[in-house]
């Protein structure tokens, strides 16, 4: 493809899978934080996050889970809260080429702060 | 309910559906702009997006469609774009007590702009 | 005003000054929420909320406060934490002719909830 | 850094540079899109984007340039539009250790798309 080969001569396979990978991480945490969410609605709302997100350049897979615990946990009487950072734990495949990696973002108790980091990358 | 006792005593029932539903468009609009999309993925999302924002209070019913055309034009290589005012066709129905109202959002030809305005209420 | 006259004739100008202050609340909310910020960046944050919010039809004023209790509170090591509505407190005056709305949202402790309603209307 | 050690052993300092750059470049398209602007207050809201993101993890410096031209050209009667991706122009540096990454997203005719790609890496 014509892109790459003037956009990303300068970068390896694996480090294109990187990229692409942590561009739909940091995408996909700004895009949907603060969307309203519960236990009733909180299903499809991930599947869409995923949809949404797979389309993006050498995007394979996107695994979005909320943590129910804390969706069971609403205390206000509107029974529904905002979409937040500390209650995503996210899967991004991406593959370039001869090269994939899995970019995870979950909340480490330890840091108080929901870290992306790359789980594996071939 | 005590909130409505303490906090909108100074609004009528009508102006409370506007109000909430005012709200709901401004909020969906700005919640999901920006967010990838193409002809494939268009009826989740918009599914996702309805069930979000009806979670609001006083939220009845709200309908998304995105303009099916402008997914079709895309031009680019990638094969999806960004949502963007200017492909919402949205209602928002809100209901207080004995009064609802419909907000409506969608692009204006004449004004190059996505109306917000109150379709019907009484 | 043309548009006025063919898409808001049938709400009074009180309602309307509720209308448009109340889509630029849901609006703010919904932007701007997820935004990294701390004790350093905050001020000038507020003042971009601001003035991007005034830019929207009818509003006359957005005052955005952001809780630098919450802010000095941050446990992280990155020293930031995002925006969310529970550390907002903003005021949005929308006037349409001779009426003027005060929409406020604030976090309310009882409710557990950043609640948004019409402060004052005339 | 203890985060280092347990998160990041498996990239290289180069990796880890674009990695944290292409975050923030993900991040900040989906936030601000949608955000109203106009030529007046372009220059606050940019400073605000690049405060905002050079909050996040390695970030050194952020700018961010909003298409003046893109402005000017507003026919609607409200003055204002909402930022898109495609009248944006950003320089994310992330640094990590010895290593220095350049993100750029910018607009390209020929793609109709705003790519975002390494700029420089060493």
């Amino acid at each position: 493809m014509e892109v790459d080969e003037k956009y990303f001569k300068n970068i390896s396979h694996r480090e294109r899978a990187i990229f692409e990978g942590a561009i739909t991480m940091g995408a996909l945490f700004h895009q949907f934080d603060g969307t309203p969410v519960n236990l009733q609605s909180v299903e499809l709302l991930e599947k869409a996050m995923s949809e949404a997100m797979e389309l993006q350049p050498c995007i394979d897979k996107v695994e979005v889970t909320v943590n129910r615990e804390m969706l069971k946990d609403i205390e206000n009487e509107f029974q529904y809260t905002s979409i937040n950072g500390n209650m995503l734990d996210v899967r991004v495949v991406s593959i370039f080429e001869d090269s994939q990696a899995v970019i995870r973002m979950k909340f480490i108790e330890e840091l108080a702060y929901p870290l992306m980091y790359v789980e594996k990358v071939e």
